[in-house]
């Protein structure tokens, strides 16, 4: 197996996002997030371009013991001596400076010519050298770049002392059979001495991870990524993508450091952090990534799982398959909720419920178990919760609070309770009826509108003794939207 | 120019997705759209599945004029007949039948042998072939299955009348290489009589649009792709990605029929129909997508637009290039900020307010035009809109209603009106005080919390005489942000 290291640059390429900025403390808990997930570079970021930047890095390289710390420099010295600064505290670091080589960089952005901008990259590379022994070359827009010149460029930074060298597709342009055939040039073109080639892809046509696979094919031994692929315009290459199809594709010959496991921890650390929302059809760390709802689907997942999927959800760190019913789902998915359930039907009972399913499912988005357990001629669980009413004061410049009645077995309780926003007054009172050690693991809202009065569709997933149960509610109204979610995954585990 | 056909399968495979359930209506909105867009066969159900799906083929067939309408079958002659059914009124129709060949298929699902299944695959065709002269054979799981076998199942379907090959990659487990291969190998190692290959790719590992540009240059001449990328699990192949990395590297000489500039309006409606957010930094539709906050990246950007975008947004039917200002921002980009609000600055002044200005952006996230003017010693517009209180009742079982003081010009105004939700409620109120006609184009609210009093953020667009205006805030309570995002939009046209 080929090492392939892993370059982590949330914190640097990632945090660029309009948005995404992260202060100095959440970016010491994402710099220990990727150590304990295995990455071998972390870069931290750009010294010069903010006081904010320049102390992070200080306190990162602190906090973190076994992956390289890497600054980000222009071809500038000013930036390099402030990089080594900031590096001041690193076990071990490296200086990342480069300069653009594209034609369109050398005449639009810098106003110059091919043979200054070599004499400029090897400048930057001899000067930074001076500070450390680990020094990344960037040949910003290499994929636009043409490969006899960029050939040139690197072969004098390598003969300048550079250990790695950096090939961005920075504006996302190249096509896989491109990236990975300028890869195989420069392997073949430049007398590497022992240098790494590096990949660093954007998204913007869709194609990062596949060049950065292309890449490692044709001979890079180093793919720079960001977590759930974050980064500026449509994003950079992620982390979890690259990993787990050289994993899944072992035939390669191709292996990381990565602990897989830690992927869908990591990733969901960093969701949060930045508030950056992981879209449900995210390979690899998306809500849906292993989930099926279409009938034909199900039935193979059901049969075997490897019929569909390819990775194992618990090599990335997620503990279910979840099987969601819809309009599409077939009898064997039906029958194994059923049996879920505890209901078992022979395939005459099991013809005539699925018939009834699927007209309720044309009407009904999603199918609970409830529905299913009405559908087979059985009352819901008669201790079921439901909210009798709900009142929520908030707003700006007064105190929220929220007032609940629930039924419970059929009895009637009610409690205020204030808190932080509505939506936690509303919960907070919830709390005070139901007094279990109940914690919200992940509170998801998604309204997307062309008014103010459509619908808001809430996700919530709450711990109890252990496990994770899931609520869903859509509701016009968002704070009650939210609240019917949080009954509906607290009736899946209450039952008294 | 190699003509490529683009057969959109959004409302089949994109509609599979839990909670993207469509109503016959939504189906025939989108399958409009698709025909203003110039898709050329729009796959709108698989009709046997559930009523629903087969009424809105019917639909569907009836209120679309030019493209063909193709609708699913497994390889079972009630599907068949079923399908035929659906397709009566369509000006011009497509059978899709196909079954599982690779050896997870046949012996997992099928318990079948590789002759069986071919025997199954022809007389499907064969079949269909009765009641239609465009049928399409799809053979599933072919990204698993082993060439020679799979040119032998083509080689039979192609003999016994099938007009189009579907090539899955069903489990998304295919580099562009393999798959590129795969789809050569066929095209050379099959007497295809003039049948197209079509490529049908997922998202699983990130690869999607990569192996479908493999498969075009390898030979495929029709895509499968969804608006937006939706689909099970990961997702399909994104028609937007697929049309415009085609477009934007003409040299490859392959063409389609799309109409670039409604690619993003039909984004939006998708989006919005299927009520499934568009993540920021989705490649070519994303609100990110074009937007540019790094300080490197900003200058070449005013510089010189192609430095860093290889597509131009208006080509996507995007008329902003809208660039954020944070902590990444360079100096070319404040300095154009400020430009733009009136105010010229020399190279020393300019300098001194961009320190000012790093070091608020190391505070706040977001600089927007007020900071900077507050920066260079001005104050914001005198005219302002402030939020002096708000208070909100709302819940189920209540009339939503709210109450809003706001300041305009120092002077202070209150309302308060009823809504559908406590954000429509405040909304409401609000248009009670400034009374013009403002109408929400887009209103997202993104919350992603391990708790229920993190902060949520909303994203709003209001219309205002022609004109777009973009609000944004943040908040642990919802109903404020929302309302904060709105009042942010309003200041930006409100002078008075």
């Amino acid at each position: 197996m080929e090492r392939i290291y892993v370059f982590d640059t949330t914190l640097r390429d990632g945090e660029q996002v309009p948005g995404c900025q992260l202060n100095t403390i959440e970016k010491i808990q994402i710099a220990q997030a990727l150590e304990l997930l295995g990455v071998d570079i972390i870069e931290a970021g750009f010294p010069i371009s903010s006081p904010g930047d320049f102390n992070s890095i200080i306190e990162i390289s602190k906090a973190v013991t076994w992956p390289v710390i890497c600054a980000l420099t222009r071809a500038v010295e000013k930036d390099i001596e402030v990089a080594a600064e900031a590096l001041k505290y690193a076990k071990r670091k490296r200086i990342h400076t480069g300069i653009g080589t594209s034609d369109f960089h050398i005449r639009h952005k810098f106003n110059s010519t091919r043979e200054q901008i070599i004499e400029r990259a090897v400048k930057a590379v001899t000067y930074a050298r001076n500070f450390v022994d680990d020094v990344e070359f960037y040949a910003e827009d290499a994929g636009r770049t043409d490969n006899e010149y960029l050939a040139q460029v690197v072969q004098a930074v390598v003969n300048a002392g550079a250990t790695v060298i950096n090939i961005p597709d920075t504006t996302g342009y190249c096509f896989p059979d491109d990236y990975g055939a300028k890869i195989n040039y420069l392997a073949n073109n430049v007398n590497l001495k022992g240098t790494i080639l590096a990949t660093h892809c954007h998204q913007d046509l869709g194609m990062a991870t596949a060049n950065t696979i292309s890449g490692v094919i044709n001979g890079a031994r180093q793919v720079e990524v960001t977590i759930n692929g974050i980064g500026e315009r449509a994003g950079n290459t992620s982390l979890e993508e690259v990993v787990m199809a050289l994993k899944s594709h072992k035939d390669r010959g191709f292996d990381t450091n990565i602990n897989t496991q830690h992927i869908y921890s990591t990733s969901r650390m960093v969701s949060s952090l930045m508030n950056m929302p992981v879209q449900p059809n995210k390979a690899i760390v998306g809500r849906n990534a292993f989930a099926h709802s279409s009938g034909i689907h199900q039935d193979g997942v059901l049969k075997n799982v490897e019929t569909y999927e390819i990775i194992d959800p618990k090599d990335v760190g997620i503990d279910d398959n979840a099987i969601v019913l819809t309009a599409r789902s077939g009898r064997a998915a039906l029958n194994n909720h059923l049996e879920r359930l505890g209901v078992k039907l022979d395939s005459f009972e099991l013809d005539k419920v699925y018939q009834k399913f699927l007209e309720l499912a044309d009407q009904k988005k999603s199918i609970n178990d409830d529905d299913i357990l009405i559908l087979v001629g059985k009352e819901g669980r008669l201790n079921r919760i439901t909210i009798d009413f709900l009142q929520v004061v908030c707003g700006i410049g007064v105190r929220d609070v929220a007032s609940i009645g629930l039924n419970i077995a059929g009895e009637h309780f009610e409690a205020t309770a204030t808190g932080n926003g509505p939506v936690d007054a509303a919960i907070r009172a919830v709390k005070n009826i139901i007094r279990r050690e109940m914690k919200i693991q992940e509170f998801l809202i998604q309204a997307i509108d062309h008014g103010s009065d459509d619908i808001g569709k809430v996700h919530m997933q709450v711990e109890y003794n252990g496990n994770h149960y899931y609520g869903f509610s859509a509701n016009t109204d968002i704070v009650a939207a939210s609240v019917e979610a949080y009954i509906d995954a607290v009736n899946k585990f209450v039952d008294n």
